[in-house]
């Protein structure tokens, strides 16, 4: 179905832009799955109603358009684990709580869990989303079922390689052809990995030409038994590992010596920073500033549910940009629409897909949200930047469209049973919890 | 009107409990402006329905029923100068945006401003607030007006005494037989007024028994230069000029030493924690474990909207708990039913009123504000507490009871027309701004 966007306030965030080339009243057209036009101009709209006279019009009049988020590092069948553990150290939460449970999970569980992840994305405004999991089969079905985009990464462990073989080509065997659901290799990180698993993954990744997508120096744990192990830190071991070399997604990079810095960026490894994951499991805080003036790509994940505890990426994107400024001491520091680029286009290129995505562009794919701006949490309008990364709530994203196909509309998303999807997951979780 | 909310999971807050005291079903019966019962048993419901038959009721299954928020620190008629500086130094946003707006402003943008603030703290579920501004006369008709409690504290500022002196006057006569307003005083801070002045404020607050409401060592610079001009701490300062033998709420406490603490901790002095304002203007952390370890009662404030960006309790309740985790590097720190503590009881306490606000007991006050959790970012539901202050959102809360009047029901305030509230104030700030 072709789509027509009237009125709306447009953010194209196609370039390094501030509010003055916003689109005050604009208009949109899409045309299967991809946009076809944005303009100022209403002659525009009328031509594309001439061509396309079924279009769905939507009026988007006082709505904010703008590109959906991208979240670039989940584990989005964890929201199934909300609230089963929390307030406790790292090792404690792990071991006592999530990996019990974890163990006992089959695709089934990972289904119905990602399901309801998908659905709280969605609603949110979250058009795309990179995942690691056991089971990301299960992942790509829920995603393509509910209609999300989702780069899936099947996990590798050392413990779990068998099922990572058969993870990744039931994968490619049944989704190749979706228009939603791509793979990236998951090396899960450097101390579950042997180097000959690890470089299973970079040979893997090669002749599939996908990306790796990896966790690296979440905690000084992690940085201090790699010292012990290996004489180095995470970040020299993998690129002394050739990781580097194919596309690299590196989710929390929280614990970083300046040299590491300049290896992601030499590399043009892209940083996933995941602030409230990171702040909950008193991991630390990642030198997000340090990675920009490096000129590292930076984008946002919200990481696991369990960990967070939601999958909230206007919380997330507003986190990232307070707690530098806090940090830094310098309120200057990641500023607003910094931090919506790192929610989007930085996102986009995180998965190599600049330009196609993160963008209200001709030509780019139709991952929109609209969000309502007639709330008195959002009152006066002065600086519609700064009221999207300080004010806006995901509440107030009403619709919702992911390659060209309207998800979420007047805040129901049309392609799942809400009520049904919650039950569903409380009794999953439950019959995990009693088993 | 008496009301009588049933079937609802109570979270009472009156002890140092946790999930183990909740009432998963239970009845809570209101008359006139206080609670006239809490129980488990259905009998006392009926009991309650029998001896007020015209009792409004309130079927409240699948929700929680909890205190209202009490927000411990404000300028809320600043939700109209929103935006309207994000971004930028301290110093630069006081000096070229804040100051210039504030010295235009009249009693009725106040007026108005306020009455935007309010009814986004309403929908929020924030019954209480504490105020501090120029025009707190005017605060309290938008408080009394739309029916919020609200303490107003007039500021006291050098270059702004007369205002001040004319202000509580009015105030008092206004409204001191109101239910809803009180007042304490507002010495500004140690930088901004004289040793007389704040003499003068230590003096009026005992004549009128009212306590002390202060900014307290919000910046470094700040402590700088009171070490410059007084050899001191602001602390050490305000304890020597004897403002601790009144009441007092100090708002910030960022930059602390030790012998700060005891001081705060031996006086009695109630620290408001506002994590997210100071985040944002990168003032820094507030050691706010250490102040609950040194036994201080620490609660909660969004202070204005033009430094957050917003009023919303939950986020800064959420931020108040994973920002401490984050600087700690300890999970543990902050546990849930803690930070819900500091938004509720703790607030109660620091504006004098332990026991009569901030909790669902016999007695206190009805301010209550009843949550919706069946929502896909709620489930499932495993622990409660950890989801109201993880993972819920304002924008769940759908009913509002403040001083027993119902103010909120499904999420629209009933007092005000908010379109109206919305678009004056934009009226406002556009004329304020073009100024």
């Amino acid at each position: 179905m072709d789509i027509l966007i009237e009125n709306g306030i447009l953010i194209p965030m196609n370039i390094a832009c501030h509010e003055s080339t916003l689109y005050f009243k604009g208009y949109l057209g899409i045309e299967n799955e991809r946009i076809s036009f944005i303009s100022h101009d209403k002659k525009d709209a009328d031509e594309f109603v001439a061509l396309h006279s079924d279009c769905y019009r939507i009026d988007a009049t006082g709505k904010i358009v703008m590109p959906g988020f991208i979240n670039t590092h989940t584990h989005v069948a964890m929201a199934l684990l909300r609230g089963i553990s929390d307030d406790v150290p790292l090792m404690e939460w792990l071991e006592q709580h999530i990996w019990p449970v974890e163990s006992k999970m089959e695709y089934r569980d990972v289904l119905v869990g990602a399901r309801l992840g998908i659905l709280e994305m969605l609603l949110g405004g979250t058009t795309a989303f990179v995942d690691m999991y056991p089971f990301e089969e299960a992942v790509a079905e829920a995603a393509e079922g509910v209609g999300i985009r989702a780069v899936v990464s099947p996990c590798l462990m050392d413990f779990k390689m068998e099922h990572f073989e058969n993870d990744w080509q039931q994968i490619i065997k049944r989704f190749s052809n979706s228009r939603l659901v791509t793979i990236m290799m998951g090396p899960h990180a450097v101390y579950t990995l042997s180097e000959q698993n690890l470089q299973r993954s970079i040979t893997l990744s090669k002749e599939l030409g996908t990306g790796n997508h990896i966790h690296l120096s979440e905690t000084a744990v992690e940085v201090e038994n790699a010292h012990k192990k290996y004489g180095m830190t995470p970040t020299e071991y993998l690129e002394k590992a050739g990781l580097f070399k194919t596309p690299t997604l590196a989710a929390h990079c929280v614990v970083m010596s300046e040299r590491d810095i300049e290896i992601l960026s030499r590399h043009n490894v892209s940083v996933v920073h995941n602030p409230q994951s990171n702040m909950k499991l008193g991991s630390g805080i990642a030198p997000v500033k340090r990675f920009l003036d490096a000129g590292i790509n930076v984008s946002i994940g919200t990481d696991g549910a369990s960990s967070n505890n939601d999958l909230d990426m206007w919380e997330e994107m507003r986190t990232a940009s307070l707690l530098q400024k806090a940090v830094t001491g310098d309120p200057s520091v990641i500023p607003a629409y910094t931090a919506l680029q790192m929610a989007t286009v930085n996102g986009a290129q995180a998965i190599g897909r600049k330009g196609e995505l993160g963008v209200l562009s001709r030509g780019a794919l139709a991952d929109i949200q609209l969000v309502n701006i007639e709330k008195p949490h959002l009152y006066p309008h002065t600086n519609l930047i700064s009221e999207l990364v300080y004010s806006t709530h995901s509440s107030d994203v009403e619709t919702v469209i992911v390659n060209g196909t309207i998800v979420v509309e007047n805040r129901k998303c049309l392609s799942v049973d809400e009520r049904e999807a919650c039950l569903t997951a409380q009794r999953h979780i439950d019959n995990l919890l009693s088993k």
